[in-house]
């Protein structure tokens, strides 16, 4: 579909409409109405399922907004943009990512932040300025997804949730990279700054502990230890580096905190919590080195869910707690070093994908993703 | 009291002794034995009050060691060494300090940890190796305080818990080196890293906090905010470069972090709790900078004090939680250096010390301290 027909104009395509929480996806014709200034509108090639789209699609709220378009991991071509947008142009291959980049105010400035004052990051089902893009043919209003909204042939993103990418890096990696994979790679990188020679502790062996994994072997750990439920997951992790498993069901009178203490003797100098649940993470933060160790939080279970320290243990243990929100990832910087990673062999992305679906099988996706058979399920448009 | 004269047998000598919590100490005469290996013996020039002599000197605990020799902020000169002990000998002026450095064990070989693993931090009422130097004229054994015990003409410690220092720098301020200021300025220059141009909140404008105010002077903070209970400490602590002052006891309707918010635009770049109250540290942690904020707990109320975080805060925010032990610092190369930015003039110590009083009134640091008047109170051993 050429520019100079479409642009400046709604277009109508096919999109994977969520009417209902939890229940499976409708694809439907949809309008996509043309990016308003500093927004450009884009041609989905891939998309990736990630967890966070089947928690907010199963979250049963009087809050929760539908119909909605959910999706946040892709790639795609720039179709047109909207009035000011100079950074990329129409044909430009483009990321989407949910975690904003403005360039301009003093988080986006600073090296130490990535989470951006001027369009903070929020669950939020409209543009930053707080419309839709999407309406159905009946004109209802279809609600967005984290800034991004893939799971549809075209849609709308502002210029500060895109990053221009290298054309040769194939779709069904690149998308990748959109959120999951960066988020785990980018907390070992950047949110712990895991260090050559050292040991780290993973909890939970889903794609972001894995890729968690992945970005702990690329800085050199010499030990990683990983911690699930299942020990079926013991030799894919393997894959991605991970040394040692721990079967958290099967430690005995241990808790697999003293596990940790006594494998490392004294604990891990990384602990990385990706499952969210708060008494994991205190499991996680009891078995982190006293003196540098730190506790590095991904998952949230429940918005309410509470963590609990020891004041004194605290105080004399010179451990640190963060959390890593998109891995402490700047995107407009840091996803192009990925992808050079990528682009030079050092960062393995195919090892995630498991399994790829045409457009129409989108609820294999989440099926795959429910029976815990997939790490990415690549959904491709034009399949 | 010449070394030959005194090496290798028991010293009689006055101490202030704890005969029970909460109550005035008794100067006695007690029996200080020689050094076993690995430790020496120390002729005590001056000490000063620590809070914490008094939180532990009041904990009416059936745990609580009786009698006990307190005092763990001091200076004095080698009056003999152990078996084994080559780096200081007798005549050197050295300072104790409550932490271990014993340049054995990972820890204290890691230039990241100052939490030694082989002599590791405990409110111990004896040596290293389980027993007592000191007993009374009774043959009572008396009990030491956090491997120092200072308020004694002689005490014994190990070499892991000595600094030699130089010994043109006046006892009167060398003391104060051993734990509270340090603490403090080691907050601020090594747990947080003050930068150059930050903005710095501090919760309790006691000594400690104080101390803070003073390391993150020397680091350069534009800002200092100082929270505290009584305006009429303001004038104090400006003294120290506290820039801004919140009175927490007339806020209004809002809270102190939302003050802080609001000073700030934002948030400050670090918040130092100095009270040990947990909701201080939540309310700390709430006015710290998203993307880089850092929250550094320096005071515990009770051993069973718990801090709760919600979680989905803590992922999304990009702050950091820590606690701070004697600030950071690796006491055998850290203490070298606050000495020398002392002699530079760059550390100012003088301003801490409020008072000095002789042995015999050693009770009057005591009410001194209760009654808020003093910041430190030095006691001199020979006066």
């Amino acid at each position: 579909m050429a520019n100079t027909t479409t642009a400046g104009k709604p277009i109508k395509c096919r999109a994977a409409v969520a009417r209902a929480a939890a229940a499976p996806l409708v694809i439907e014709e949809i309008v996509v109405d043309p990016p308003k200034s500093g927004e450009l509108r884009i041609k989905i090639s891939c998309t990736s399922l990630c967890h966070s789209d089947v928690t907010f699609l199963n979250l049963n709220v009087p809050t929760a907004s539908f119909p909605r378009i959910f999706g946040h991991e892709a790639v795609g071509v720039v179709e047109s943009v909207g009035e000011g947008v100079t950074e990329v142009v129409e044909g430009d291959m483009v990321i989407p990512i949910f975690m904003s980049d403005c360039a301009e105010c003093r988080d986006c400035k600073s090296k130490k932040s990535n989470i951006c004052t001027k369009y903070p990051f929020k669950i939020d089902p409209l543009m930053h300025d707080g419309s839709s893009r999407f309406r159905d043919l009946n004109g209802e209003t279809i609600y967005h997804f984290m800034c991004v909204s893939s799971f549809t042939e075209y849609t709308v993103v502002h210029l500060a949730n895109v990053i221009k990418v290298d054309p040769t890096i194939p779709p069904n990696r690149a998308c990748l990279l959109s959120c999951g994979v960066s988020t785990g790679v980018g907390a070992a990188w950047r949110s712990a700054g895991v260090e050559k020679g050292s040991t780290v502790a993973i909890f939970g062996l889903g794609s972001i502990g894995l890729a968690v994994a992945e970005g702990a072997r690329l800085c050199g750990a010499a030990r990683i230890i990983g911690v699930d439920v299942n020990p079926e997951k013991f030799e894919l992790s393997k894959k991605f580096g991970v040394t040692d498993f721990i079967d958290s069901t099967s430690c005995g009178e241990k808790s697999v905190s003293q596990m940790i203490n006594e494998m490392t003797d004294g604990g891990a100098d990384y602990c990385f919590e990706c499952v969210g649940r708060s008494s994991l993470v205190e499991e996680a933060y009891a078995c982190c080195r006293q003196g540098w160790g730190k506790t590095i939080v991904l998952g949230v279970d429940r918005p309410d869910a509470m963590l609990q320290f020891r004041s004194f243990e605290l105080l004399v243990n010179g451990k640190t707690i963060s959390g890593s929100l998109f891995g402490g990832l700047k995107p407009k910087s840091d996803i192009p070093i990925l992808i050079k990673k990528y682009m030079e062999k050092e960062l393995e992305l195919d090892k995630f994908v498991t399994h790829e679906v045409g457009f129409d099988e989108i609820n294999k996706a989440f099926d795959l993703l429910h029976q815990g058979k997939s790490l990415r399920c690549v959904i491709w448009m034009d399949k």
